[in-house]
C-alpha cells in the first residue's frame, strides 16, 4: 500500500463481533468526517482510473452512494444510482444474486456511456458482479471497478480478467 | 424560484402512480447524471446555508447520502451517515418516528460539531424532524436543515422556528 492509503487504514475503526459474532467491521466513519482524508481517497483513485474515459460514476446503495459522489463532485462527472430492488422507478434492468443467506436485487435504470462503478467494501464479491451485470445489461460500458476496502481474504468471485482496484486491503 | 432551481426542476422526471397509485415519483436521476446539474445544485446552496458556520454534512440514508456528499465534496466538509437501524457499528444513538404505514429507527454515532442535515424530499416531515432530534442527541449543533426538494403540499410536522431550506418547490 502507498504511503496515502496507509493514513487512510488508520483512520478505519475495527470494530470486532459486528454486526455478528466473528466478524470485524471495518467502520469508515472516521475517514468520512475528515475533509483531508476524503481529499486523500481522490487523490489515491485518480492515480488508479481511467479518469479521462470515464462519463458517470455508479454507486452502489447505500454506501457506494457515498465514495460514489465524492469521487463524481471531485472530478466532475455524472452519478448513477445502483439501487436495491423496489427503489427506482419504471424502467429498470433488474439483477438478482446470492448472499450468504438468502438472496438480494440491485436495479438500475437503462442507460449509455462509460462508467466507473464503485462500493464501500469488496467481501466475497457478489454484490459487485451482480453490479457488473446489472450496469451491462443495462447498456453502460463498464470501464472500472473499484472499492475503498478490499477485504482479499473473503474474496471468491472471479472478474474475468477485471482487476478490481482498491485503495486499502486486508489480507 | 430563482433561475437555477426552475433549469433543476426541469430536470427531475415526475412518475405517476410509482410507488403506489395516486403518487407521483420525483425521479432526480436525470439530475444526477448531469456535472454541470450537480454544481449548479451546490451554487444554489452555497446562497442559502451558512457555510461558514458549518463543519460537517450529515446525510439521511439513502438518498441524503448522494447529496450530504454532493456537498460535503464540493464545499471541503466532513460528512456523517445518519443511518436506517443496524447499520453502524456500536455507540449509536437512536431514534424512531412514524410512517405513513409503520415505524422506523435512524440511528448515528455520537459526536460534536456544527452540522448541516441533509436529504433528497421534504415530504410529511416525520423523517427530518426524527434527524434533527438524534443528531442533537448524539452532541451535535444542527446549523442548518436543508432538503433538495420541498412537496410542501405534503408537510405537516411544525418545525419550531427552524427554516427548512430547499431548492424546488412543490405547492
Amino acid at each position: 500500500m502507498v504511503q496515502g492509503a496507509r493514513i487512510l487504514k488508520q483512520l478505519i475503526k475495527e470494530v470486532p463481533d459486528f454486526p455478528k459474532p466473528g466478524v470485524s467491521f471495518k467502520d469508515i466513519s472516521p475517514l468520512l468526517r475528515s475533509p483531508s482524508a476524503l481529499r486523500e481517497i481522490c487523490d489515491t483513485f485518480e492515480k488508479k482510473v481511467n479518469l479521462s474515459e470515464i462519463e458517470l460514476i455508479a454507486g452502489i446503495e447505500s454506501r457506494g452512494f457515498i465514495l460514489g459522489m465524492l469521487l463524481a463532485t471531485h472530478f466532475g462527472k455524472g452519478f448513477i444510482p445502483l439501487r436495491k430492488a423496489g427503489k427506482l422507478p419504471p424502467p429498470v434492468c433488474q439483477k438478482s444474486y446470492s448472499l450468504e443467506y438468502g438472496a438480494a436485487t440491485l436495479e438500475c435504470q437503462p442507460g449509455q456511456g462509460k462508467i466507473l462503478i464503485i462500493d464501500d467494501v469488496l467481501a466475497t464479491g457478489g454484490t459487485l458482479q451482480a453490479a457488473i451485470a446489472l450496469a451491462q445489461q443495462a447498456g453502460y460500458e463498464v470501464v472500472d471497478v473499484a472499492v475503498l476496502i478490499n477485504l482479499k481474504f473473503l474474496n471468491k468471485m472471479k472478474f474475468s480478467d477485471r482487476e478490481i482496484i482498491s485503495l486499502i486491503e486486508y489480507t
